[in-house]
Protein backbone atom coordinates (compact mmCIF):
# COMPACT_ATOMS: atom_id res chain seq x y z
CA UNK A 1 0.00 0.00 0.00
CA UNK A 2 1.17 3.56 -0.57
CA UNK A 3 1.73 6.38 2.03
CA UNK A 4 -1.20 8.03 0.53
CA UNK A 5 -3.53 5.14 0.59
CA UNK A 6 -2.49 4.27 4.07
CA UNK A 7 -2.79 8.06 5.26
CA UNK A 8 -5.95 9.05 3.54
CA UNK A 9 -8.57 10.33 5.75
CA UNK A 10 -11.71 7.56 6.31
CA UNK A 11 -14.98 9.16 7.23
CA UNK A 12 -15.44 8.92 10.74
CA UNK A 13 -12.49 8.18 12.44
CA UNK A 14 -8.68 9.58 13.70
CA UNK A 15 -6.06 7.16 14.61
CA UNK A 16 -3.87 7.13 17.59
CA UNK A 17 -1.00 10.53 17.27
CA UNK A 18 1.59 7.94 17.77
CA UNK A 19 0.67 4.93 15.08
CA UNK A 20 2.84 4.37 12.77
CA UNK A 21 0.68 2.67 10.13
CA UNK A 22 3.05 2.54 7.06
CA UNK A 23 6.86 3.46 6.79
CA UNK A 24 9.83 3.13 9.31
CA UNK A 25 8.82 2.31 13.11
CA UNK A 26 12.01 3.28 14.14
CA UNK A 27 13.43 6.56 14.40
CA UNK A 28 16.64 5.71 13.20
CA UNK A 29 15.85 4.31 10.40
CA UNK A 30 13.21 7.35 9.35
CA UNK A 31 16.21 9.52 9.28
CA UNK A 32 18.38 7.14 7.04
CA UNK A 33 15.79 7.21 4.39
CA UNK A 34 15.28 10.74 4.34
CA UNK A 35 18.67 11.95 2.51
CA UNK A 36 17.16 9.86 -0.36
CA UNK A 37 13.92 10.86 -0.05
CA UNK A 38 14.80 14.38 -0.01
CA UNK A 39 17.03 14.12 -3.18
CA UNK A 40 14.39 12.50 -5.14
CA UNK A 41 12.09 15.14 -4.43
CA UNK A 42 14.86 17.72 -4.83
CA UNK A 43 14.88 16.48 -8.74
CA UNK A 44 11.02 16.16 -9.44
CA UNK A 45 10.56 19.22 -7.97
CA UNK A 46 13.40 20.78 -10.54
CA UNK A 47 11.47 18.97 -13.41
CA UNK A 48 8.43 20.36 -12.38
CA UNK A 49 9.79 23.60 -11.95
CA UNK A 50 11.54 23.17 -15.75
CA UNK A 51 8.15 22.91 -16.82
CA UNK A 52 6.81 25.66 -15.26
CA UNK A 53 3.41 24.32 -15.89
CA UNK A 54 1.36 21.97 -13.18
CA UNK A 55 1.83 22.98 -9.28
CA UNK A 56 1.26 21.42 -6.21
CA UNK A 57 -0.26 23.02 -3.06
CA UNK A 58 0.68 21.70 0.81
CA UNK A 59 -1.88 22.26 3.38
CA UNK A 60 -0.16 22.02 6.60
CA UNK A 61 -3.15 21.63 9.56
CA UNK A 62 -2.60 21.07 12.62
CA UNK A 63 -3.13 21.90 16.67
CA UNK A 64 -0.75 24.28 17.89
CA UNK A 65 2.84 22.64 18.12
CA UNK A 66 1.96 19.77 15.97
CA UNK A 67 4.81 20.48 13.73
CA UNK A 68 3.42 22.30 10.89
CA UNK A 69 6.95 24.55 11.59
CA UNK A 70 9.17 21.23 11.65
CA UNK A 71 7.55 20.18 8.93
CA UNK A 72 8.59 22.78 6.76
CA UNK A 73 12.48 23.16 7.65
CA UNK A 74 12.83 19.53 7.68
CA UNK A 75 10.85 18.25 4.64
CA UNK A 76 10.61 21.77 2.22
CA UNK A 77 14.28 22.42 3.36
CA UNK A 78 15.30 19.50 1.12
CA UNK A 79 14.10 21.47 -2.04
CA UNK A 80 15.71 24.34 -3.87
CA UNK A 81 13.88 27.34 -2.41
CA UNK A 82 13.31 28.68 -5.85
CA UNK A 83 10.64 25.75 -6.23
CA UNK A 84 8.93 26.55 -2.78
CA UNK A 85 6.16 29.03 -2.06
CA UNK A 86 5.58 29.55 1.51
CA UNK A 87 2.88 30.95 3.32
CA UNK A 88 1.42 31.85 6.76
CA UNK A 89 -2.01 32.36 7.41
CA UNK A 90 -2.37 33.89 10.33
CA UNK A 91 -5.37 35.97 12.42
CA UNK A 92 -7.26 37.59 9.12
CA UNK A 93 -6.71 41.07 9.58
CA UNK A 94 -9.29 43.84 9.53
CA UNK A 95 -8.54 44.15 5.71
CA UNK A 96 -8.59 40.69 4.60
CA UNK A 97 -11.73 40.14 6.77
CA UNK A 98 -13.88 43.07 4.24
CA UNK A 99 -12.81 40.18 1.88
CA UNK A 100 -14.42 36.84 0.61
CA UNK A 101 -12.56 34.15 2.89
CA UNK A 102 -10.50 32.56 -0.01
CA UNK A 103 -9.49 36.14 -1.31
CA UNK A 104 -6.12 36.33 0.72
CA UNK A 105 -5.78 32.28 -0.19
CA UNK A 106 -5.79 32.93 -3.83
CA UNK A 107 -3.34 35.61 -3.37
CA UNK A 108 -1.06 33.35 -1.94
CA UNK A 109 -0.63 30.67 -4.45
CA UNK A 110 2.07 28.98 -5.78
CA UNK A 111 3.47 29.84 -9.23
CA UNK A 112 3.76 27.29 -12.18
CA UNK A 113 6.41 24.47 -11.21
CA UNK A 114 6.57 25.45 -7.54
CA UNK A 115 5.38 23.58 -4.33
CA UNK A 116 3.15 25.79 -2.37
CA UNK A 117 3.06 25.25 1.35
CA UNK A 118 0.20 27.15 3.31
CA UNK A 119 1.44 27.20 7.01
CA UNK A 120 -2.14 26.90 8.33
CA UNK A 121 -4.77 27.92 5.00
CA UNK A 122 -8.59 28.25 4.45
CA UNK A 123 -9.43 25.90 6.76
CA UNK A 124 -8.74 27.86 9.65
CA UNK A 125 -12.08 29.79 8.03
CA UNK A 126 -14.02 26.47 9.29
CA UNK A 127 -12.36 25.58 12.22
CA UNK A 128 -11.77 28.65 14.27
CA UNK A 129 -14.91 30.24 14.07
CA UNK A 130 -17.09 27.02 14.56
CA UNK A 131 -15.35 25.89 17.56
CA UNK A 132 -15.90 29.45 19.03
CA UNK A 133 -19.46 29.50 18.09
CA UNK A 134 -19.98 32.23 15.15
CA UNK A 135 -20.05 29.74 12.43
CA UNK A 136 -22.62 26.59 12.39
CA UNK A 137 -25.55 24.91 10.26
CA UNK A 138 -26.14 26.37 6.90
CA UNK A 139 -23.44 29.03 7.02
CA UNK A 140 -20.54 26.61 7.93
CA UNK A 141 -22.12 24.18 5.03
CA UNK A 142 -21.56 26.86 2.78
CA UNK A 143 -18.07 27.39 3.41
CA UNK A 144 -17.48 23.78 2.73
CA UNK A 145 -18.90 24.09 -0.23
CA UNK A 146 -16.82 26.70 -1.49
CA UNK A 147 -14.06 25.10 -0.26
CA UNK A 148 -14.60 22.19 -2.42
CA UNK A 149 -15.81 24.26 -5.31
CA UNK A 150 -12.32 26.16 -4.57
CA UNK A 151 -10.27 22.96 -4.54
CA UNK A 152 -12.02 21.63 -7.27
CA UNK A 153 -11.29 24.58 -9.60
CA UNK A 154 -7.44 24.14 -8.58
CA UNK A 155 -7.17 20.60 -9.67
CA UNK A 156 -8.66 21.51 -12.55
CA UNK A 157 -6.14 23.77 -13.64
CA UNK A 158 -3.01 21.72 -12.91
CA UNK A 159 -2.85 22.11 -9.20
CA UNK A 160 -2.12 19.06 -7.06
CA UNK A 161 -3.14 19.37 -3.52
CA UNK A 162 -1.70 17.57 -0.94
CA UNK A 163 -3.69 18.79 2.43
CA UNK A 164 -2.27 17.16 5.80
CA UNK A 165 -3.69 17.12 9.67
CA UNK A 166 -1.18 17.24 11.70
CA UNK A 167 -2.55 14.96 14.51
CA UNK A 168 -0.65 15.17 18.21
CA UNK A 169 -2.21 14.01 21.20
CA UNK A 170 -3.31 16.81 24.33
CA UNK A 171 -0.52 14.96 26.31
CA UNK A 172 2.37 15.70 23.54
CA UNK A 173 1.11 19.09 23.18
CA UNK A 174 1.46 19.85 26.70
CA UNK A 175 5.11 18.70 26.38
CA UNK A 176 5.65 21.14 23.13
CA UNK A 177 3.87 23.91 25.10
CA UNK A 178 6.03 23.73 28.41
CA UNK A 179 9.11 23.44 26.47
CA UNK A 180 8.56 26.67 24.67
CA UNK A 181 8.05 28.25 27.65
CA UNK A 182 11.26 26.63 29.01
CA UNK A 183 13.42 27.85 26.28
CA UNK A 184 13.99 31.76 26.11
CA UNK A 185 15.07 30.79 21.99
CA UNK A 186 11.50 29.56 21.73
CA UNK A 187 8.98 31.70 24.10
CA UNK A 188 8.05 33.83 20.68
CA UNK A 189 6.21 31.02 19.53
CA UNK A 190 3.95 30.70 22.00
CA UNK A 191 1.20 32.60 22.97
CA UNK A 192 -1.42 32.98 25.74
CA UNK A 193 -4.10 32.05 23.53
CA UNK A 194 -2.72 28.70 22.74
CA UNK A 195 -3.76 27.40 25.71
CA UNK A 196 -7.38 28.88 25.25
CA UNK A 197 -7.37 26.85 22.25
CA UNK A 198 -6.14 23.57 24.31
CA UNK A 199 -8.97 24.05 27.05
CA UNK A 200 -11.08 23.47 23.42
CA UNK A 201 -9.20 20.62 22.66
CA UNK A 202 -12.14 18.58 21.75
CA UNK A 203 -14.24 21.03 19.74
CA UNK A 204 -11.11 21.37 17.75
CA UNK A 205 -11.20 17.79 17.15
CA UNK A 206 -14.68 17.88 16.64
CA UNK A 207 -14.15 20.69 14.29
CA UNK A 208 -11.12 18.86 12.12
CA UNK A 209 -13.42 15.77 12.15
CA UNK A 210 -15.93 17.46 10.30
CA UNK A 211 -13.35 18.64 7.46
CA UNK A 212 -12.18 15.56 7.14
CA UNK A 213 -15.52 14.75 6.85
CA UNK A 214 -17.11 17.19 4.30
CA UNK A 215 -14.16 18.25 2.40
CA UNK A 216 -11.90 15.20 1.55
CA UNK A 217 -12.63 15.07 -1.76
CA UNK A 218 -11.38 13.06 -4.97
CA UNK A 219 -10.33 16.04 -6.03
CA UNK A 220 -8.19 17.35 -2.93
CA UNK A 221 -8.52 14.07 -0.20
CA UNK A 222 -7.16 14.67 3.21
CA UNK A 223 -3.97 12.58 4.78
CA UNK A 224 -4.24 11.96 8.42
CA UNK A 225 -0.38 11.94 10.05
CA UNK A 226 0.15 10.65 13.17
CA UNK A 227 2.15 13.36 14.56
CA UNK A 228 3.81 12.72 18.14
CA UNK A 229 6.56 11.48 16.83
CA UNK A 230 8.74 14.33 14.58
CA UNK A 231 10.76 12.03 12.79
CA UNK A 232 7.81 10.43 11.87
CA UNK A 233 6.00 12.97 10.59
CA UNK A 234 8.69 14.01 8.84
CA UNK A 235 9.25 11.16 6.63
CA UNK A 236 5.44 10.79 6.43
CA UNK A 237 4.87 14.07 4.53
CA UNK A 238 8.03 13.66 2.50
CA UNK A 239 6.74 10.29 1.69
CA UNK A 240 3.45 11.96 0.85
CA UNK A 241 5.10 15.08 -1.33
CA UNK A 242 7.02 12.38 -3.00
CA UNK A 243 4.49 9.88 -4.05
CA UNK A 244 2.25 12.92 -5.67
CA UNK A 245 5.13 13.95 -7.83
CA UNK A 246 6.09 10.70 -8.91
CA UNK A 247 2.59 10.42 -10.03
CA UNK A 248 3.19 13.36 -11.67
CA UNK A 249 6.19 12.53 -13.27
CA UNK A 250 7.29 15.65 -14.76
CA UNK A 251 10.08 15.42 -17.49
CA UNK A 252 12.30 17.97 -18.60
CA UNK A 253 10.44 19.54 -21.69
CA UNK A 254 11.45 19.43 -25.25
CA UNK A 255 13.90 22.72 -25.06
CA UNK A 256 12.15 24.09 -28.46
CA UNK A 257 15.22 24.78 -30.22
CA UNK A 258 17.76 22.83 -32.46
CA UNK A 259 20.36 21.37 -29.97
CA UNK A 260 23.15 21.16 -32.37
CA UNK A 261 22.32 24.11 -34.39
CA UNK A 262 22.65 26.36 -30.94
CA UNK A 263 26.19 24.49 -30.20
CA UNK A 264 27.62 25.62 -34.15
CA UNK A 265 26.09 29.44 -33.57
CA UNK A 266 27.45 29.48 -29.90
CA UNK A 267 31.06 28.34 -31.06
CA UNK A 268 30.57 30.53 -33.73
CA UNK A 269 30.24 33.34 -31.59
CA UNK A 270 33.04 32.14 -29.71
CA UNK A 271 34.82 35.75 -29.57
CA UNK A 272 32.45 38.41 -27.70
CA UNK A 273 32.77 41.24 -30.59
CA UNK B 1 38.14 44.29 5.75
CA UNK B 2 34.48 43.13 5.96
CA UNK B 3 32.97 41.51 2.85
CA UNK B 4 31.14 44.32 2.46
CA UNK B 5 33.95 46.70 2.47
CA UNK B 6 35.71 44.77 -0.32
CA UNK B 7 32.85 43.74 -2.29
CA UNK B 8 31.32 47.43 -2.41
CA UNK B 9 31.11 48.65 -5.74
CA UNK B 10 33.52 51.29 -6.73
CA UNK B 11 32.61 53.47 -9.07
CA UNK B 12 34.07 53.28 -12.85
CA UNK B 13 35.33 49.66 -12.67
CA UNK B 14 34.49 46.31 -12.48
CA UNK B 15 36.94 43.50 -10.99
CA UNK B 16 38.43 40.53 -12.89
CA UNK B 17 35.37 37.85 -12.55
CA UNK B 18 38.26 35.35 -11.27
CA UNK B 19 39.28 37.60 -8.13
CA UNK B 20 39.25 36.14 -4.79
CA UNK B 21 39.45 39.69 -2.97
CA UNK B 22 38.52 38.10 0.30
CA UNK B 23 38.17 34.89 2.19
CA UNK B 24 39.48 31.66 1.33
CA UNK B 25 40.95 31.35 -1.71
CA UNK B 26 40.75 27.74 -1.78
CA UNK B 27 37.80 25.95 -3.05
CA UNK B 28 38.03 23.42 -0.12
CA UNK B 29 38.61 25.86 2.57
CA UNK B 30 35.46 27.61 0.95
CA UNK B 31 33.25 24.32 1.05
CA UNK B 32 34.77 24.01 4.55
CA UNK B 33 32.98 26.95 5.95
CA UNK B 34 30.03 27.47 4.63
CA UNK B 35 28.33 24.95 6.30
CA UNK B 36 29.19 27.35 9.95
CA UNK B 37 28.15 30.18 7.79
CA UNK B 38 24.90 28.66 6.79
CA UNK B 39 23.65 27.36 10.62
CA UNK B 40 24.77 31.29 11.52
CA UNK B 41 22.86 32.74 8.84
CA UNK B 42 20.21 30.13 9.95
CA UNK B 43 19.93 31.36 13.52
CA UNK B 44 20.16 34.86 12.43
CA UNK B 45 17.30 34.31 10.13
CA UNK B 46 15.20 32.47 12.92
CA UNK B 47 15.46 35.63 15.37
CA UNK B 48 14.60 37.81 12.53
CA UNK B 49 11.63 36.03 11.51
CA UNK B 50 11.09 36.15 15.85
CA UNK B 51 10.86 39.63 15.56
CA UNK B 52 8.78 39.69 12.82
CA UNK B 53 9.48 43.35 12.16
CA UNK B 54 12.61 43.67 9.76
CA UNK B 55 13.25 42.52 6.48
CA UNK B 56 16.30 41.53 4.08
CA UNK B 57 15.67 41.59 0.55
CA UNK B 58 18.82 40.17 -1.59
CA UNK B 59 18.48 41.20 -5.23
CA UNK B 60 20.30 39.26 -7.48
CA UNK B 61 21.27 40.44 -11.15
CA UNK B 62 24.21 39.14 -13.64
CA UNK B 63 24.47 37.88 -17.17
CA UNK B 64 22.98 34.56 -18.21
CA UNK B 65 24.12 31.73 -16.18
CA UNK B 66 26.17 33.59 -13.83
CA UNK B 67 24.78 31.45 -10.98
CA UNK B 68 21.91 33.39 -9.51
CA UNK B 69 19.93 30.19 -9.77
CA UNK B 70 22.98 28.55 -8.39
CA UNK B 71 23.05 30.94 -5.48
CA UNK B 72 19.57 30.42 -4.45
CA UNK B 73 20.14 26.87 -4.30
CA UNK B 74 23.09 26.69 -2.49
CA UNK B 75 23.01 29.92 -0.14
CA UNK B 76 19.00 29.88 0.60
CA UNK B 77 19.21 26.34 0.67
CA UNK B 78 20.96 26.76 4.01
CA UNK B 79 17.84 28.51 6.05
CA UNK B 80 14.71 27.51 6.91
CA UNK B 81 12.40 28.06 3.99
CA UNK B 82 9.90 29.83 6.39
CA UNK B 83 12.04 32.78 6.27
CA UNK B 84 12.42 33.41 2.72
CA UNK B 85 10.47 34.30 -0.19
CA UNK B 86 11.88 33.91 -3.70
CA UNK B 87 11.02 35.54 -6.99
CA UNK B 88 11.72 35.52 -10.31
CA UNK B 89 11.21 38.40 -12.81
CA UNK B 90 11.17 37.18 -16.28
CA UNK B 91 10.01 39.26 -19.57
CA UNK B 92 7.16 41.34 -18.15
CA UNK B 93 4.26 39.93 -19.35
CA UNK B 94 1.28 42.25 -21.23
CA UNK B 95 -0.48 42.63 -17.87
CA UNK B 96 2.54 43.96 -16.17
CA UNK B 97 3.82 46.27 -19.26
CA UNK B 98 0.35 48.26 -18.68
CA UNK B 99 1.91 49.25 -14.97
CA UNK B 100 4.51 51.09 -13.66
CA UNK B 101 8.02 48.70 -13.97
CA UNK B 102 7.49 49.09 -9.91
CA UNK B 103 4.35 47.55 -9.78
CA UNK B 104 5.01 43.85 -9.89
CA UNK B 105 8.06 44.47 -7.51
CA UNK B 106 6.35 45.88 -4.74
CA UNK B 107 3.67 42.99 -4.85
CA UNK B 108 6.61 40.89 -4.29
CA UNK B 109 8.48 42.33 -1.46
CA UNK B 110 9.17 40.54 1.43
CA UNK B 111 6.98 39.59 4.32
CA UNK B 112 8.43 40.49 7.83
CA UNK B 113 10.77 38.90 9.46
CA UNK B 114 11.37 37.07 6.04
CA UNK B 115 14.83 37.64 3.41
CA UNK B 116 13.56 38.69 0.17
CA UNK B 117 15.19 37.12 -2.92
CA UNK B 118 14.84 38.51 -6.09
CA UNK B 119 16.23 36.60 -9.61
CA UNK B 120 16.43 39.36 -11.79
CA UNK B 121 15.01 42.38 -10.30
CA UNK B 122 14.08 45.99 -11.31
CA UNK B 123 17.03 46.50 -12.80
CA UNK B 124 16.56 44.44 -15.66
CA UNK B 125 14.09 47.32 -16.60
CA UNK B 126 17.28 50.02 -16.79
CA UNK B 127 19.45 46.96 -18.37
CA UNK B 128 17.17 44.87 -21.28
CA UNK B 129 16.15 48.86 -23.46
CA UNK B 130 18.66 49.92 -22.56
CA UNK B 131 20.41 47.89 -24.60
CA UNK B 132 18.11 47.28 -26.82
CA UNK B 133 17.84 51.07 -27.57
CA UNK B 134 14.80 51.45 -26.10
CA UNK B 135 15.51 53.97 -23.29
CA UNK B 136 18.14 56.55 -22.89
CA UNK B 137 19.06 60.15 -21.85
CA UNK B 138 16.20 61.94 -19.40
CA UNK B 139 13.95 58.55 -19.63
CA UNK B 140 17.05 56.56 -18.72
CA UNK B 141 17.70 59.27 -15.62
CA UNK B 142 14.19 59.19 -14.69
CA UNK B 143 14.26 55.47 -13.60
CA UNK B 144 17.33 55.38 -11.98
CA UNK B 145 15.97 58.28 -9.77
CA UNK B 146 12.91 56.19 -9.00
CA UNK B 147 14.52 53.22 -8.33
CA UNK B 148 16.65 55.00 -6.10
CA UNK B 149 13.59 56.80 -3.75
CA UNK B 150 11.48 53.57 -3.97
CA UNK B 151 14.82 51.56 -2.72
CA UNK B 152 15.86 54.81 -0.14
CA UNK B 153 11.57 54.10 0.83
CA UNK B 154 12.31 50.53 1.31
CA UNK B 155 15.03 51.27 3.72
CA UNK B 156 13.27 53.92 5.48
CA UNK B 157 10.77 51.45 6.54
CA UNK B 158 12.56 48.30 7.82
CA UNK B 159 13.89 46.43 4.62
CA UNK B 160 17.94 46.37 4.08
CA UNK B 161 18.96 45.56 0.73
CA UNK B 162 21.59 43.54 -0.67
CA UNK B 163 22.18 43.76 -4.26
CA UNK B 164 24.60 41.44 -5.67
CA UNK B 165 25.72 41.60 -9.56
CA UNK B 166 27.15 38.09 -9.84
CA UNK B 167 30.10 39.06 -12.44
CA UNK B 168 31.56 36.49 -14.81
CA UNK B 169 33.62 36.28 -18.00
CA UNK B 170 32.24 36.29 -21.75
CA UNK B 171 34.76 32.86 -21.29
CA UNK B 172 33.16 31.08 -17.89
CA UNK B 173 29.55 31.95 -19.48
CA UNK B 174 30.76 29.90 -22.80
CA UNK B 175 31.70 27.27 -20.73
CA UNK B 176 28.58 27.31 -18.91
CA UNK B 177 26.71 27.59 -22.21
CA UNK B 178 27.83 24.79 -23.43
CA UNK B 179 27.12 22.45 -20.55
CA UNK B 180 23.65 23.51 -20.35
CA UNK B 181 23.25 22.65 -24.32
CA UNK B 182 24.91 19.31 -23.89
CA UNK B 183 23.10 17.88 -21.04
CA UNK B 184 19.84 16.84 -21.62
CA UNK B 185 18.64 17.72 -17.89
CA UNK B 186 20.21 21.42 -18.53
CA UNK B 187 19.13 22.47 -21.81
CA UNK B 188 15.41 23.99 -20.95
CA UNK B 189 17.17 26.47 -18.91
CA UNK B 190 18.88 27.87 -22.25
CA UNK B 191 16.87 29.83 -24.55
CA UNK B 192 18.44 30.90 -28.19
CA UNK B 193 17.66 34.38 -26.53
CA UNK B 194 20.87 33.71 -24.26
CA UNK B 195 23.22 33.74 -27.35
CA UNK B 196 21.31 37.01 -28.68
CA UNK B 197 22.57 38.48 -25.01
CA UNK B 198 25.67 37.23 -25.31
CA UNK B 199 25.99 39.37 -28.62
CA UNK B 200 25.47 42.26 -27.22
CA UNK B 201 27.99 41.54 -24.27
CA UNK B 202 30.00 44.71 -24.06
CA UNK B 203 26.71 46.61 -24.53
CA UNK B 204 25.25 44.89 -20.83
CA UNK B 205 28.50 45.77 -19.35
CA UNK B 206 28.54 49.40 -19.90
CA UNK B 207 24.17 48.92 -19.07
CA UNK B 208 25.72 47.33 -15.68
CA UNK B 209 28.71 49.51 -15.28
CA UNK B 210 25.94 52.46 -15.22
CA UNK B 211 23.48 50.67 -12.75
CA UNK B 212 26.28 50.45 -10.25
CA UNK B 213 27.28 54.16 -10.83
CA UNK B 214 23.87 55.52 -10.60
CA UNK B 215 21.60 53.12 -7.89
CA UNK B 216 24.89 52.28 -5.61
CA UNK B 217 23.42 54.78 -2.47
CA UNK B 218 24.38 54.67 0.85
CA UNK B 219 20.81 53.40 1.70
CA UNK B 220 21.35 50.44 -0.90
CA UNK B 221 24.36 49.64 -2.13
CA UNK B 222 25.56 47.71 -4.68
CA UNK B 223 28.30 44.92 -4.29
CA UNK B 224 30.36 42.99 -6.76
CA UNK B 225 31.26 39.50 -6.51
CA UNK B 226 33.75 37.64 -8.80
CA UNK B 227 31.32 34.45 -10.07
CA UNK B 228 33.76 32.50 -12.57
CA UNK B 229 34.05 30.65 -9.60
CA UNK B 230 30.60 29.15 -8.11
CA UNK B 231 32.35 28.15 -4.78
CA UNK B 232 33.69 31.65 -4.12
CA UNK B 233 30.06 32.97 -5.38
CA UNK B 234 28.45 31.16 -2.65
CA UNK B 235 30.84 32.01 0.06
CA UNK B 236 31.00 35.74 -0.91
CA UNK B 237 26.69 35.69 -1.35
CA UNK B 238 26.31 33.75 2.30
CA UNK B 239 29.25 36.35 3.91
CA UNK B 240 27.31 39.45 2.35
CA UNK B 241 24.23 38.03 4.13
CA UNK B 242 25.88 37.12 7.34
CA UNK B 243 27.09 40.69 7.85
CA UNK B 244 24.01 42.52 7.12
CA UNK B 245 22.09 40.12 9.58
CA UNK B 246 25.20 40.63 12.00
CA UNK B 247 24.83 44.24 11.85
CA UNK B 248 20.93 44.02 12.45
CA UNK B 249 21.53 41.68 15.20
CA UNK B 250 17.81 40.65 15.87
CA UNK B 251 16.85 39.22 18.99
CA UNK B 252 14.21 36.75 20.23
CA UNK B 253 11.59 39.89 20.99
CA UNK B 254 10.19 40.41 24.76
CA UNK B 255 7.22 37.45 24.91
CA UNK B 256 4.53 40.07 25.96
CA UNK B 257 3.99 37.45 28.76
CA UNK B 258 4.38 36.48 32.73
CA UNK B 259 6.09 33.31 31.82
CA UNK B 260 5.53 31.95 35.47
CA UNK B 261 1.91 32.23 35.29
CA UNK B 262 1.94 30.95 31.95
CA UNK B 263 3.71 27.83 33.01
CA UNK B 264 1.50 27.40 35.74
CA UNK B 265 -1.93 27.80 33.91
CA UNK B 266 -0.48 25.26 31.34
CA UNK B 267 -0.18 22.85 34.04
CA UNK B 268 -3.21 23.57 36.05
CA UNK B 269 -4.91 22.92 32.37
CA UNK B 270 -2.89 19.40 31.96
CA UNK B 271 -5.94 17.45 32.17
CA UNK B 272 -8.32 18.41 28.56
CA UNK B 273 -11.34 18.46 29.61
Amino acid sequence: MTAREVFRAVSGGLPDPGDRPAGPAKKSKALGELPELGAELDELQERLFAESDRRVLLVLQGMDTSGKGGTVRHVLGMVNPQGVRYQAFKKPTAAERRHHFLWRVRKALPDPGQIGVFDRSHYEDVLVPRVLGQLAGPELKQRYREINAFERELADTGTTLVKVFLHISPEEQLRRLRARLLDPAKRWKYTPADLEARERWHDYQRAYRGVLRQTSTAAAPWYVVPADRKWYRNWAVATLLLETLRELAPAYPDPGYDVAAQLAELEAAKAVP
